[in-house]
C-alpha cells in the first residue's frame, strides 16, 4: 500500500534526531522509545482515510501527508498510554513489545506524551504548506477529537465500563469518542486540507462518523465469531472481560445488518463524488468485512 | 494577585462540563481529576511572566489570558505525569493528594494527556482573538517547547540523570530542557501576542533563558541551604537522591554569584523598556530571591 510507505517515510523523516529551531536537544534514549512506538507497524488506517479523503478534493503531496503523520502520531501516542500496566496491561502489541514492556514504564509515558505535542508541532508548522486560518482549523478540530471530549475521554468511559456497565447510549457514546471521533476527524481533514466546501466536509465527516461506527461493530462481531487463531487474540475477550458491547447486547446477526446498512449510508454519502470515491468505498468495506 | 485569580478565572471557565463543537461530551470523572490538577494552586508563575511579557508590548485582555492558561495546561500536565508512580512518585502536590493519589493511576494519566491536548485547542481556536499567523506561531512554539526536544525530553534526561551522573554540560542542557524551555517560551510568547518586532521577541526570549536557569539555580540552593520547615519538603533531597546539580557542583557561593549575575543580565535585557519593565524586574528578583 502506497499510503502506508508514504506515511512511513514521513513519520521517519520527522522523527530523526536534529532538534528543530526551539528545541534543545533531541534525547537519544526517548527518541528511540518514541520510534520504537510510531515506525514499523500497524494498519495505517487513518492516515489512508486523510489522504484518500484529501486526494478526493485534488490535495495531494506534502501537506496531506503532514496532516497524516501527526494523526498517526496521535494514534500511537494513544497505544502506548493505553497499553500501560495502569491502563490495558498489554506486553505485546503487533508482534513486538510494546513500550514500557522494551524500554519502561517512564519512559513509555514520555514517549507518548512527546509524540503527542509533537502531532500539533508538525500540523501547524509552516512546512505543512497550508494557509494559516487552515492549520489552526485542524489543530483545533484534532485537539477537540483526542482529548477529554473526544479519544482521551472515551478511554476514561472504556476504563469506567469495567466497573458499571454502561447502557445502549452510553455504549454508543463512548465509542464514538474512543474510536470514533479520530476516524472522524481523518475523513474530515482531508476535506479541510482539500479546502472542500462546508457541505462535503460535512458529508465526509458523516461518512467518518459511519466507518468508525462500522469499525468498533466490525471489532465486536470479530471478538464474537472468530477463534483465537485467525484474530490473533483469544476470542470471546471482551465477554470475559466483563465489557458490554453492542454485538453483544444485540447478537451476530444485528450486528450485521448494522455494518450492511453502514456500508449503504457510506456508500450513499459517496455516490456524488462518482468514481473518484473509489478507494474510499474500497476502505470503507475493508473495515467493515475484515476478518482480523 | 490579579493575574493569578484572572488565570484561575480562566482555567475555570475553560474546564466546564460543555463540550465545544468537535467534543462528543465531557466525562465527569476525568473533568474533576482535570480540575484537581489545574485549579486552585500554585505560584503560576508562567501565566504571570506571560501577562506582564504581553503587557511589555500593549496586549492585555483575552489573547494573553487565554495563552497564558494553556500555558498553566501544559505545566500542570507535567506535574500529574511527573507526579506518578513510575516517575518522581510523590503523593502530595501543594499540601493536597496528588491526582493518581486522590483518583487513581489510570485516570491520572488521561487527565495529564486531555490537558496537554486541551492547551493546543486553546491557544488555535478563533476565541483566542489573534490573527490565524500568530496562533500556529504559538502552537509550534509551545509543542516544542513542551515536548521531546523541551520539557518532556528534560524530564527523560532528569530520569536518566539518576542512574548516570552527568556533567556540567549535561546539567546545563538538561535544565534548560525541563524547566528552562517552559519559562522562556513564556517570555517570548508575551512578545509575540504582543507582536514585538523579532528583535523585541529574542530580547523577551533571552529574558526568559535567564530567569529560568535563575529558576533552577534557585532552586538547587535552596535545597543546599533551607531548613525542611521552611521548604516544605526535606531539604538536601536532591543530594540524598544521587542527583547532580550546579549548585552542588560548585558550591553555595559560587551559585549565589550566578544568580546575581542573571539578575544583572535579567536588568540589562529589560533597559531599553525603562519604567514599563519594572514588574518582569520584579518578577525576575522573586524568582532568584525566593525562599520557599
Amino acid at each position: 500500500m502506497a499510503h502506508a510507505d508514504a506515511v512511513e517515510s514521513m513519520l521517519r523523516a520527522l522523527l530523526d534526531d536534529r532538534p528543530r529551531d526551539g528545541e534543545v536537544a533531541r534525547p537519544s534514549g526517548l527518541l528511540q522509545a518514541i520510534r520504537h512506538g510510531a515506525l514499523g507497524g500497524g494498519k495505517r488506517l487513518r492516515p489512508f482515510l486523510l489522504l484518500e479523503s484529501a486526494a478526493l478534493f485534488g490535495a495531494t503531496g506534502t501537506a496531506p501527508l503532514r496532516v497524516a503523520a501527526a494523526l498517526e502520531c496521535i494514534h500511537c501516542y494513544s497505544l502506548i498510554h493505553d497499553d500501560l500496566p495502569a491502563m490495558d496491561d498489554d506486553d505485546m502489541r503487533r508482534g513486538r513489545p510494546t513500550v514500557h514492556r522494551a524500554f519502561d514504564e517512564a519512559t513509555a509515558i514520555l514517549a507518548g506524551d512527546s509524540l503527542l505535542t509533537y502531532a500539533f508541532d508538525v500540523i501547524a508548522s509552516e512546512e505543512t504548506e497550508l494557509p494559516a486560518e487552515r492549520r489552526v482549523e485542524l489543530v483545533t478540530r484534532l485537539a477537540r477529537a483526542a482529548g477529554l471530549g473526544g479519544m482521551a475521554g472515551g478511554q476514561f468511559l472504556d476504563l469506567a465500563a469495567e466497573r458499571e456497565t454502561p447502557g445502549e447510549d452510553g455504549i454508543l457514546r463512548l465509542q464514538a469518542m474512543k474510536t470514533g471521533a479520530l476516524i472522524r476527524f481523518a475523513c474530515e481533514a482531508g476535506a479541510i486540507v482539500g479546502q472542500a466546501s462546508p457541505a462535503d466536509r460535512e458529508r465526509l465527516a458523516e461518512f467518518g462518523s459511519a466507518i468508525g461506527l462500522a469499525f468498533q461493530l466490525a471489532d465486536d462481531l470479530l471478538d464474537l465469531t472468530s477463534d483465537a487463531a485467525t484474530l490473533g487474540k483469544a476470542a470471546g475477550k471482551d465477554a470475559a472481560a466483563g465489557k458490554a458491547t453492542l454485538a453483544g447486547l444485540h447478537g451476530i446477526e444485528w450486528t450485521r445488518r448494522q455494518l450492511s446498512g453502514l456500508m449503504d449510508q457510506a456508500n450513499d454519502l459517496l455516490r456524488p463524488f462518482g468514481e473518484a470515491g473509489t478507494m474510499l468505498r474500497t476502505a470503507a468495506r475493508f473495515v467493515i468485512e475484515r476478518d482480523h
